[in-house]
């Protein structure tokens, strides 16, 4: 039960370590959040190791089971799929006044919950989020470091390499994985060194010209215009947390992104890649704005989903983030679609529906709400990415002035 | 990674519906916790889908994984080890007084834990039972089905059949646990059924009888006599819970008990097996008691986490069941130790050092500890079976007027 497909363990486990080190770079003492599927165990017991080694002062393990989760929201009352005892909001919380550090392990199966209502979805989702407001303000505003990488399973496997069988899906998954998070024969370490110093040029670059509109064009049928917050901050790489350490919050990444002002959104947006919203997939979507809200949404699969989402809150119509992914990216050279937005909205450039991040505006965490929404800044439960970047997407930045400077030409930096 | 070991599927998946169904009972709307080891997912996920099915309300689930609790112990503060924040106590709390139906899957090494402090083990124990007391309080008096299984892991299976392969040890213990419960090719429920039965009508002769004292002998060493409660009830079998369902609070079980008087004990106690304490092998220990207190205890092999047991409380060193099983049942005659107290307690005679089971007594579900104290109930954050039964064992009844009657003789029933 504890093989990992024929790949080599010391490979699996310098991933664990990335993450405890790069990833949460877990000081001593700190406690350590773990949050994964029960069939990750193997993989769990890595990471808490790995910790431990590091200093930490105490692993927690929280296990769930899409599987168990999927018969919950087929078979519970709208009276039990509305309770949430306070301890069920305290269990995250107490960490997150604890300043613990939290690695989510992703890779539960895109679709696990195809079909299901996603009202009730989005109901319990928001119910838990609000009871879990300190813990997700501590990770939004990286007051405390976070981290989410993903592991294979079989289903997830399956659905990416459709064509392999099982166990060679698996294999294949857990490779492609290992290489999007540059482990290889050199050192990963000092390879993710290079690559956040990489995003962090491209960040300056992108604050030095501090555009006041950015316009997206390609074939698909997008032909949009977004304003950046004023004060926006393009970030990327690593990010520097409240507690004082710098953090990858996510593995792999490959984007730099910003705060978009969420009352200034004009025209068409048409998806490039499909978007697994809480285990329902959306399929060919477009979303039409008009001052900065979503006025009209179509998808040719899933669009119930979609709508579910929209209808969440005023937030969840608006923009929180705008993300820069050149088209060829390792990610998207692999030509895979992961059907996981960790490596999808790697691939691509991208936006997200819902709260902003206040750090990607000047001195964004010590804001009130009202000041950051004086800026431009999102609210919402939600905070959903969906992939726009194609190969030919070309984005413009504009200036205060009106000038115009080409950002990127085919999907790629121009600049 | 979802195999049972070329066991046919069909027979696990009886026996999650037998731990549903025979063992807690699941009523139409009523909530059911699962606990288990995050590595029994896939057995789990059949307990929550036969618990649905059974038409549970909800069904929550709580995963554990001894590896990473015992990287717990070996790493975390003194400070940390004693750190129960209130949610942790309500998360099972809530649950009792939800009236839940609680489902524990045992099958953790029995070695997990040897090696590490006894007394931090103790301790963290303690503050936990403390803090779950409602929870604890509900299950120890019947108020609520519960109910303990066991599922095959492969470190246990290999402590248990050491001259096997991994995989052959993993069937064979499968095998052996299904036979146990009584699942093969009849009806598993009427085969409990007709087996509650006849434990029932012994439980009816022995209280016909209403001892007073028993006494214990046999060629190990033990020579012992400890009075029972003034109003003892023997049970065996399925208990009534305060919500008025029937239910097995261990599958397997093959014992009838009752409540000693904990005043009254005096003599020595042999082991018969060894005894899996916190994850501790203690082998070949002595108890000597004198006033209903243990006052001496010796062991060949895990003394100090047995004497850390003893100095947890005044209760933890007085007795709080008794326990008959005949040596020739179906468990002692596989002559097998699981190492693991479900099976192990089902092989043989038994007590338990610590609280004592109220319902054991007339009227004890409603008597306040006091009262219950009163006829020589025994408290304690500890209940821990030990066995001492053997081929040899025979066990006098002693009516108040002074007269005896053989019980037991060479290990099984004499009446």
């Amino acid at each position: 039960m504890n093989d990992f497909y024929g790949i080599d363990e010391s490979k699996i486990r310098e991933y664990a370590r990335l993450a405890v080190r790069a990833g949460v770079n877990v000081q001593p003492g700190q406690k350590v959040v773990v949050r994964c599927e029960a069939q990750h165990y193997a993989f769990a017991r890595m990471i808490a190791e790995e910790a431990y080694t590091a200093g930490a002062g105490e692993v927690v393990m929280k296990y769930s089971d899409t599987v168990c989760t999927r018969l919950y929201y087929e078979n519970v009352s709208d009276e039990v799929l509305t309770e949430v005892p306070d301890w069920m909001g305290e269990s995250m919380n107490y960490y997150a006044r604890e300043k613990a550090a939290f690695i989510s392990v992703s890779g539960s199966n895109p679709e696990a919950y195809k079909g299901l209502d996603p009202k009730r979805l989005q109901t319990r989702s928001n119910l838990l989020q609000t009871a879990q407001k300190e813990f997700r303000d501590a990770t939004m505003m990286s007051l405390v470091p976070w981290t989410i990488i993903a592991v294979p399973q079989e289903d997830w496997a399956k659905k990416v390499f459709p064509d392999l069988s099982e166990e060679d899906a698996m294999r294949r998954l857990w490779e492609y994985i290992l290489k999007t998070v540059r482990i290889g024969d050199g050192d990963a370490v000092k390879a993710w060194e290079e690559h956040v110093a990489f995003l962090q040029k491209k960040c300056c670059l992108m604050n030095s010209y501090a555009f006041e509109k950015l316009h997206y064009k390609n074939s698909l049928g997008t032909d949009f215009t977004v304003g950046l917050a004023k004060g926006h901050i393009w970030e990327g790489g690593s990010e520097k947390a409240g507690t004082g350490v710098t953090f990858l919050a996510n593995m792999p990444t490959e984007e730099i992104f910003t705060m978009p002002d969420c009352r200034v959104a004009e025209g068409t947006l048409v998806s490039a890649l499909p978007l697994s919203l809480k285990g329902t997939l959306v399929k060919n979507f477009k979303l039409t704005f008009h001052e900065g809200c979503v006025t009209d949404c179509a998808a040719e699969e899933g669009e119930e989903a979609l709508k579910a989402l929209l209808e969440t809150d005023e937030g969840s119509r608006r923009l929180g983030e705008v993300a820069f992914v050149p088209y060829g990216s390792p990610i998207s050279a692999m030509k895979t679609l992961f059907y996981n937005t960790l490596f999808d909205e790697n691939a691509s450039c991208h936006f997200a529906l819902g709260r902003c991040y206040p750090t990607t505006v000047a001195g964004g965490e010590n804001m009130s709400e009202a000041e950051l929404s004086a800026v431009g800044g999102n609210f919402s439960v939600n905070h959903v990415d969906f992939m726009v970047g194609t190969s030919d997407l070309a984005i413009t930045g504009i200036l205060a002035d009106g000038s115009e400077v080409e950002v990127f030409r085919d999907g790629v930096w121009a600049i």
